[in-house]
C-alpha cells in the first residue's frame, strides 16, 4: 500500500471535508483533482451501490465550458457524433478524436443554451484541445473551466433519495437530460447520468463554497434509505462494460476498436476532425478490438491490474486493460484489446500476470 | 494518511519495479503518470539531496515531440520566450501561455534537430494544446508523446556519479545543454538539468524496456557515493524558489505576476500566442505578485499545504500556494500570491491555516 501525496496541484474538492469525515480511505488523481477510491472497502462499497444507493464526489469530472457565436460550430468539429439535433437541456455521450481518429476523451456533452455547452470530461485536458482549435481556426468562443463540481447519487434507490431531496419531477428526466434547479440557494444542474449502470442522477454543483452543505443535505435525504459514501466502482463498471479513458483506450485507439463505432456518424453533412481518417479506418477494417476475458484460475481481490496477453504458441495477443474480481460472478473478469484473430468468444489466451501465466478466455461484454 | 489507487490510467513507469524494490512509500500522479513522493521520509530524502546525491524517477516529465517543416514555427508561436537563437543540443526554460497570457505550462524546450523539438512538460496536456494549434493553423508537423522517461541524478555529488557512469565529458555540459549517449545499448539524452538547485543531470531514457537496467547501473555507479533513491523535494524546491505549475501558477496567472517576466520577449519580431495580451498586461502593470512568506509561529512537518491570506483588518490578501517546514532554516516557509499592496518585504499578513490563524511575514525568494 502506497500513500498519496496531496498538494494544491492535485486539487481538493468542495466536498473534501465531508468525505474525510465520511471515512474516505484512498484517492486517485483525475483531471488534476482528487477522486476518492474507496470508503469501507472496494467490495463493501460495491455492494452498497449494487443493492441500495451511494453518493459520490466526482468533482474530478471537470466541465469544459464553451460559449459564444461559434460554440456549436466548435463542438460539432470536435466529435464524430451527429449532434445536429441535440436540444437545449439534452446531454449526449460524445467521443472526441484527433485528426487521425485517435481517442482524446469521451465526455458527456450538455447543451445548456443554443450557444452554451459543457463537456463533462474524462481524464485529459480537453480544455487545451478546445482552446487550441478555437484559436487556430479563429472561432468566436470563450472556453473555460467553470466552478462546477458534480456529485453522483447512484444505485437502485438513487431516484428515491433524489425525489425526496429535489422533488418528484426527477422521475421524468430522460437519460442524459438535465435541468437547472435551485436547492435552497444551492445552484445545481440535475442530470440523469452517472458512471454506473445502477441508475441515478448527477448533481452539478455550481458554487464550490456550498459543497459541504450539499453533501449534508444529500446525506440527510438519504438517511432513511441508508445511503453510503462511495465512488465510481471499478468492479461494477467492468462487470457492466463501462470503459475508462486512459486505461481502456488512449489516443492510440480509434472509436471502432473500443466499441464506440455507433457514436460515429461518418455520413453526416458536417465536417468534424478525424472524419477522413475514420472513413479510411472503417473502409479498411480495424486490426484489433476490445473484448471481455475471464480468468478462471485467479482471484484478484479489489484493485484492478493489467498485463500482456499471448496466444497458446506465445505470439503477442494484445493486452488486458482493466481487470477485477467480480463478487457477483465469483470470477476474475477483464477488458482486453486483442488482434482480430483472437476476438472469437471462447478463444483461449494466456495472461502474463505478475504472479505468472494464467488462462484468459474471451467472453462477451457486458459480463452481467 | 490516504492510500493511492493505482490503475493503468495512472501509468507505472519503466522504473516501477526498481523504485518499489528501493522502498518507495508514496506517490502522486503527474501527467497521468506515477511520481514517487518519498522513500525514507520527506525530510531524510531532502537531506540526502542537500548533502550528497539522490536518484529520481521523473518519467512523469513527459515529452511532447514536435517534428516537421513547421516545427520551429509552432514552437515559436507557443512561447513568449525568444527562441530564435536556440541551437541544436540546447535546452531552454519556456513559459507557455494562452491568448490571454495565462500560463498553460512551463516546460524545458530541447532542440534535438533543426525541425525536431521536445517540450519536457509540467502537469498539463501540452500535447493537446500543441495538436489543436497545429491543426487549426494548418501547420505541417507531427506531434506525439514518445517513449521517453527521464531519470534525474541530483545533489552536490551528482556529477561524480554521472562522470563515473557516463564519462568525464559530462563536466563540460552547460546548463540545459544536452547530448545523445549510448550507455551499453541504452539510448539516452543526457542533459544538465533537474528540478532542484543542488546540481546534476537528467538522463532521458529512450527505451522504456530498459528502465530497471538503467536504474541498476546508476545505483551501481552511485554506490561509492552512497546514492539514495529520492524524488523532487517540496522542501528543497520551496527553499530555492522553484515554482510548481498547478500549485503556484495556473491558467489564471500571467508570467509577470509569478516572476517569469524575464522569459517574455515582447519586443521580438516573431508573433507568439498571447503577445498582445502580455503587452497590455505589462503596460497596465500587474495587480498581484508571487512573494515568499515566513510563518514564524507554526511548524509544519513534511507535507506541504496552502490556505487563504488576509491583512490585519481581515481584508482578502491573496493565498499561500505552497508551504513547507524548512529543516535548514528551522522555520515554515511558503510561496504566496498577494495583491500588490502587500508585496513589500516584512508586510505582516494572517494565514488562515486549518489549525487557526497564524502570522505570515512577506520575505524575499529564494529563502536560502
Amino acid at each position: 500500500m502506497f500513500e498519496i501525496g496531496i498538494v494544491q496541484r492535485t486539487s481538493k474538492t468542495p466536498f473534501h471535508e465531508s468525505i474525510v469525515k465520511a471515512g474516505v480511505k484512498g484517492f486517485t488523481v483525475y483531471n488534476h483533482t482528487l477522486l476518492p477510491t474507496y470508503f469501507e472497502s472496494p467490495e463493501a462499497d460495491y455492494w452498497y451501490l449494487i443493492n441500495n444507493v451511494s453518493m459520490w464526489d466526482v468533482s474530478c469530472e471537470r466541465q469544459v465550458e464553451i460559449m459564444g457565436p461559434d460554440a456549436f460550430k466548435l463542438v460539432t468539429l470536435m466529435t464524430p457524433r451527429n449532434i445536429s439535433k441535440c436540444k437545449v437541456g439534452q446531454g449526449k455521450y460524445v467521443p472526441i478524436v484527433d485528426e487521425n481518429g485517435g481517442m482524446i476523451n469521451d465526455p458527456i456533452l450538455l447543451r445548456l443554451g443554443n450557444d452554451h455547452f459543457w463537456l463533462s470530461i474524462a481524464d485529459t485536458d480537453v480544455l487545451l484541445w478546445a482552446k487550441g482549435l478555437a484559436l487556430g481556426y479563429g472561432l468566436d468562443v470563450t472556453i473555460c473551466n467553470p466552478d462546477v463540481s458534480p456529485m453522483a447519487i447512484q444505485g437502485p434507490n438513487a431516484d428515491k433519495v433524489c425525489a425526496k431531496l429535489l422533488g418528484e419531477w426527477i422521475y421524468n428526466l430522460k437519460f442524459f437530460w438535465f435541468r437547472e434547479y435551485d436547492l435552497d440557494g444551492i445552484p445545481l444542474i440535475v442530470q440523469r447520468s452517472g458512471w454506473s449502470k445502477q441508475g441515478g442522477l448527477e448533481l452539478y454543483l455550481r458554487d464550490g463554497s456550498q459543497g459541504d452543505r450539499l453533501w449534508q443535505m444529500v446525506e440527510e435525504a438519504g438517511k432513511e434509505f441508508d445511503i453510503k459514501p462511495g465512488s465510481p466502482s471499478t468492479i461494477e463498471r467492468i462487470e457492466n462494460g463501462l470503459l475508462s479513458y486512459g486505461s481502456d483506450m488512449t489516443i492510440e485507439n480509434n472509436p471502432f476498436e473500443v466499441g464506440l463505432g455507433e457514436y460515429c456518424d461518418l455520413e453526416q453533412e458536417a465536417d468534424f476532425i478525424g472524419k477522413v481518417a475514420l472513413q479510411r479506418i472503417k473502409a479498411e477494417g480495424i486490426t484489433q478490438k476490445m473484448v471481455g476475458v475471464v480468468l478462471p484460475d485467479v482471484e484478484i481481490k479489489g484493485i484492478s491490474s493489467w498485463c500482456k496477453l499471448t496466444d497458446q504458441t506465445g505470439e503477442d495477443a494484445g493486452k488486458i486493460t482493466s481487470l477485477t474480481y467480480s463478487p457477483r460472478l465469483k470470477k476474475t473478469i477483464a477488458f482486453a484489446i486483442v488482434p482480430m484473430a483472437y476476438t472469437t468468444i471462447d478463444t483461449q489466451l494466456v495472461a502474463q500476470m505478475p504472479e505468472g501465466d494464467v488462462v484468459a478466455i474471451v467472453q462477451e461484454v457486458p459480463f452481467v
